[in-house]
């Protein structure tokens, strides 16, 4: 027996919810501390226990709360985003320097933003340090596809080997996080020029936002480093219809190759496994939005859709241009 | 100042949330019983308690326990849908017989499901009183639009003046709700040529299943009868889209008339608050999907999508036919 689609929605949104268990899920919370900012009454991500014991926090810029749990980044009011992001990027540096976590030797050299209440800018950080703190990350997604009388065609890339993260697995057609400053619209068209070699103007003319996918992701051991972090996410979800003609090619190091496949041979790699959790769940995501997962062929359609659509409980930032 | 798009979601998606406020949402438990059913270990509804007080549960049928704020109906193992309907049936004729409940003076003679864990078929109850037991309840909406160069123009109806219900508001192309046995699919093909008169065989062929909107609604005046009653609902969601020449009319007395309205005019509709709550959601959700809100142009893009997919805290079924 292959893995339902609830199966891949729940490896992905594998954090608890209270309403199942209320008891259950306030004993899993004691395994983390509270990631807080001074002059900020909000969390902004959630810390294991074992990572509180183990970083290198410097008594000048934090204070740890043991009963109540908490994390602060102290700083003197009026600080400023720039004065937050040094003060935690020496931090950082220092548990570089000390080697106290594996996930910081998959370094990055990309700055991941913190948003507070009303999606205020507080600061940013290395993008493999993330995790540790548990912070809310943003990222877009695209699914390039082909449509005729025989029905859909997705276009799948597999990760190269030698990723750092998730090697050799499947993808969606055209991924990327995103980093500080960045809009999804901008994120998605440059990854798509880069990842998958599609025409700038091919991509703007084509592309439709459709969405977003949210989740609390619990790592494990396929993600690299320690397991137990607590990654929430954010996916802003398109689509691109492509012409026959139009084949996406590798144009980076991160894809080994892509290939078109059909309905039924996605459907057969996700049971088998074959996908990076989070790109299942866009895959899914699309069976739902044209019609292909239907209330009537998946038994799981309500929780499924939920699912897909977890409220963070933590603040978000509105990348609204307005 | 208009309704923004999230003022019209969190109109309709306006039960608290356990993660915005922890003490306010047990707090606002506390006005609530638990609807239960015997040998069923879960909650199937909320219950106002100023309902309990004046429903008149009989003593065979009934265990009200007023510490753990429950509400359940007993009946001896075995029993089975028909009997437990009967006597939850019997009582709410009392109800009527007594004059107890603005609500049930809605009578629509319709009967509305409610599932337990797994999705296993309980009991049935006449529609109008499902919100005294604050029961999940289930619908099809389906958005008629057509499209040219000049992008999407929408079907919407106006309700009849005389509906029970939120009269003379707009409301989505064709929407019903789904009675015992009825599939999602099949309901909304029944409603389209009822209420709109469209063909069988075009909205055979046309029509796509799209995802469900979920909600947690607390009915206000608008509603009609008491309240401060919760119905949780879901609402299956299908998009068909209509050749110019094909033209909704009213097939019944729902609906007085049907204008085909461009997205700007849609828009100010619902700014002005003149769709019914639920039809906003569905409207939102269309923007959503077909790109006409993104994260750059819509500041709470993320509580939107997040709240039109509320994931339930009540057993709720599966519809799937496999």
């Amino acid at each position: 027996m292959g893995k339902s689609n609830l199966d891949l929605i729940v490896e992905c949104d594998n954090f608890p919810y209270y309403e199942d268990d209320r008891a259950a899920y306030t004993e899993n919370l004691n395994k983390y501390y509270a990631f807080k900012v001074s002059g900020y009454n909000c969390t902004l991500g959630y810390i294991l226990n074992t990572v509180v014991e183990k970083f290198p926090w410097s008594e000048k810029s934090w204070a740890i709360d043991s009963s109540a749990q908490t994390v602060t980044l102290v700083t003197p009011a009026g600080a400023n985003p720039a004065h937050r992001s040094k003060l935690v990027a020496a931090d950082i540096a220092e548990a570089v320097k000390q080697d106290k976590f594996e996930v910081l030797k998959g370094w990055r050299n990309e700055n991941y933003a913190v948003y507070g209440p009303g999606g205020e800018f507080l600061l940013e950080m290395e993008r493999s340090a993330t995790p540790l703190f548990g912070i809310v990350s943003y990222g877009a997604h695209m699914t390039g596809y082909v449509q005729d009388e025989s029905g859909f065609k997705i276009w799948v890339p597999r990760r190269a080997k030698n990723k750092q993260t998730y090697p050799s697995l499947l993808d969606n057609t055209v991924a990327g996080g995103m980093c500080t400053g960045e809009m999804p619209f901008e994120c998605i068209v440059r990854e798509a020029m880069e990842e998958a070699s599609l025409p700038e103007a091919v991509v703007r003319a084509a592309i439709v936002s459709r969405g977003c996918v949210t989740y609390s992701h619990v790592r494990d051991a396929r993600a690299g480093g320690e397991t137990g972090l607590i990654q929430p996410e954010v996916e802003y979800v398109y689509d691109i219809k492509l012409d026959p003609e139009t084949i996406p090619k590798p144009g980076d190091n991160e894809v080994e190759e892509f290939k078109l496949l059909s309905i039924p041979e996605v459907q057969a790699a996700l049971e088998r496994g074959e996908f990076k959790p989070n790109c299942a769940n866009i895959m899914i995501d699309f069976f739902v939005r044209h019609g292909l997962l239907t209330p009537e062929n998946e038994p799981d359609y309500l929780q499924i859709v939920a699912r897909l659509h977890r409220r963070l409980e933590f603040p978000t930032v509105s990348h609204c241009a307005r």
